[in-house]
């Protein structure tokens, strides 16, 4: 294995990513809407996807089991039979009208790492367990990242009763797809059993593309606060109340975010975004009453966050005092940023050196399954470049070249770590 | 008839609202949903308030017809049958969930001049014609101010296929509910058949009860015009992309909105409203990317008003170019601002002051039956207070002194309005 030694990637070229990237097409064929690629958790199309995903890792030379919730793992064995793995994954769900790298590329990575070591018969110190989580988007069910937080133990029975649209409970659509619910527990890892977690996975975001980098080792998934805010204002005919006597829900909201767009700038790696918003009683010839926003902050630090959230109360509650309005802001849900594992961090970063290009540190904005598998093991991510950071849209995309690099890092990170976990 | 001459109103007090007020009360009782006072035009509650406000006309001692688009008409002869008449009315259709004042009002004020006419056996030069016009909210189909506009002639035989929500025609609604809809030619009257026309309305605004005056007398319906913008932006992961390099559409939009209320607020009697507002995708973590909203802007003046639109139009694409997003602005409807007659207006004004009150000129943001009449014969309207300017809203409120005082008014400025028209 004198590759590892120089530093060099043995494979140059476009080793990898020719099968790769046809998978990644075969995959995206698994959908529940014909024309597009919709595979929520559990929908028969999930179920198909997972089959398909089993039988690749066999073919790779693994083991192959699904566990109570529908999560595919596979295992490689390291030199000797039983040892901690080093677990290599992504998830498999996908967003209603999903691009077609968002989680599968991370899986898809994985299977050909193992198939790359199984064809040189290259064994480690640590079993490799690929990873095809099945529940990350939160697209069916309003939860989200469930089955890794199974896998660390961390689901309760309450996940068992959440419902879909249609009414339908996590328990029955378990059922439905052959599935346990009532063996969820067995889902959950022993402390030592997963000697770490490793995750590709594209950017969704702009940061690689625009620096012309391929790949990127990340070093947090950033924190968020949640917000809704309500405006009332006083509803009236849009024709007979003069401006200075209006208490325009609307105008003052448009104050608002301009406010929270002017606060998510303030500070480097924050980011504040109103994504929803309602007007009413939304007639072209009324002076809107009643609007409501939400609020998504994000950054990698938890007081750097909460200081502009603060800050952005403040300066709201500021504009409706000005404007005569009533403002409510419930900040509903707040998640810590997660720091990842310094050691996966720094073997990602000189694993993109050893396949020749420039590693930029660089913290998450969305969450993955690796922001759980870190309260369990130590863990990491590689981000992959996706064109214009564009992800959550059919319009995904990434190069065969990137794609190629990716395996060849995510390989070369496995190697690195085999051996830095002693 | 000494109190005309004396300007001295002849019964101080309240003779007029507590029949007035007891009325308006009985009528909103004819509504299409319990609880609420709905009346769309020609539903089951519109065709029984005719029959109900028919029986009031000839209970006053009018003649009545409902003519062929069942507008209720009562006619109360002058010394000269077959003369000219003084046409007073308004509206009974209502919004969904009205209040009781809008429209029906100014038609059950205009039975009370009558009756109180008729009971002291008083008889102008000019016949009196009450209206209680069957459309003039808009409410079910789409077209508005309907039934005078084919009073005056300008009604055309599409009409009949506009249809409403549940694909019902004007046509087949005119047959359900015993008009005539082949004959509607024959509601529009003969040039000179009516000398004048008033209305009294609730001002619908909160400019007289923020003055506390109790009346007013309008000059002008103002002209408006109406916009739709759309602005592209691009859609992304609102945890991932760095606030420098996004094209919110939202955030563009919120300032387009500023923009509105600043120029509306420009000028006086100018007013500019955005009522509707629809942000896509609409999710909570995802920047949008598609914003659509209207602009709804009014004025009594149409070349200040076309000079506010036109700044307006111009500030709207430099934001969008200095945030790089595409904006796209269409004015699809403009209505001229319609001048009342000044012999109206100033009849109005002395009648208000020869009932005690001080008369405020004022123009009107609403559009009313009065502005298409103008077209056809010298019109004017009262404008009478309305608690806080609420309307359109089950809140709408006056006083029985305001009520009385409007009664007195109309009764004063139809016997000035008689002997003026000569």
């Amino acid at each position: 294995m004198a590759h590892n030694e120089t530093g060099r990637d043995p494979t140059p070229g476009m080793r990898f990513s020719p099968v790769l990237m046809a998978r990644l097409e075969a995959l995206a064929a698994f959908t529940e809407v014909e024309g597009q690629l919709t595979r929520r958790y559990l929908s028969p199309a999930h179920v198909a996807a997972v089959g398909q995903v089993e039988a690749w890792m066999a073919e790779a030379g693994m083991s192959v089991h699904t566990d109570p919730l529908v999560s595919a793992f596979g295992r490689y064995e390291g030199r000797t039979p039983g040892a901690p793995a080093i677990m290599l994954g992504s998830h498999i769900d996908t967003i209603v009208d999903a691009g077609r790298y968002d989680g599968n590329l991370g899986v898809l990575a994985a299977i050909a790492v193992v198939a790359e070591l199984s064809a040189r018969g290259e064994r480690l110190e640590h079993a490799i367990e690929v990873a095809a989580f099945g529940e990350e988007e939160g697209s069916r069910f309003p939860a989200h990242i469930l089955t890794s937080s199974a896998l660390i133990g961390a689901a309760g029975p309450a996940l068992l009763d959440i419902r879909d649209a249609d009414g339908i409970t996590v328990r029955e659509a378990l059922t439905r797809a052959g599935g346990n619910p009532d063996a969820y527990g067995d889902c959950a890892r022993r402390k030592g059993e997963i000697a770490a977690y490793l995750e590709l996975h594209i950017e969704q975001g702009p940061i690689l593309d625009t620096q012309g980098l391929a790949l990127g080792a990340v070093t947090a998934i950033n924190g968020s606060v949640r917000t809704m805010v309500s405006v009332a204002g006083f509803a009236g005919h849009a024709g007979t109340v003069p401006m200075g006597q209006r208490r325009d829900a609307l105008a003052a909201a448009s104050e608002m975010i301009l406010c929270v767009e002017r606060i998510g700038a303030s500070e480097a790696h924050l980011v504040a975004t109103v994504g929803r918003i309602t007007a009413l009683p939304g007639a072209q010839n009324v002076i809107p009453g009643r609007v409501a926003f939400t609020i998504d902050m994000r950054g990698p630090s938890d007081p750097v966050r909460d200081h502009a959230h603060a800050a952005l109360v403040t300066a709201l509650k500021e504009i409706a005092r000005r404007r005569r309005v009533e403002v409510t802001i419930d900040a509903y849900q707040r998640n810590a940023a997660t720091a990842l594992h310094p050691l996966v961090i720094d073997v990602v970063a000189e694993a993109i050196t050893a396949c020749g290009q420039q590693p930029l540190r660089l913290p998450s904005g969305a969450g993955h399954d690796a922001g759980i598998m870190a309260g369990h093991c130590p863990s990491g991510m590689i981000f992959l470049r996706c064109k214009a950071g564009i992800s959550h849209n059919p319009a995904e995309s990434i190069t065969m070249e990137d794609a190629d690099l990716g395996v060849r890092v995510l390989l070369e990170a496995a190697r690195r770590l085999d051996r830095r976990l002693g």
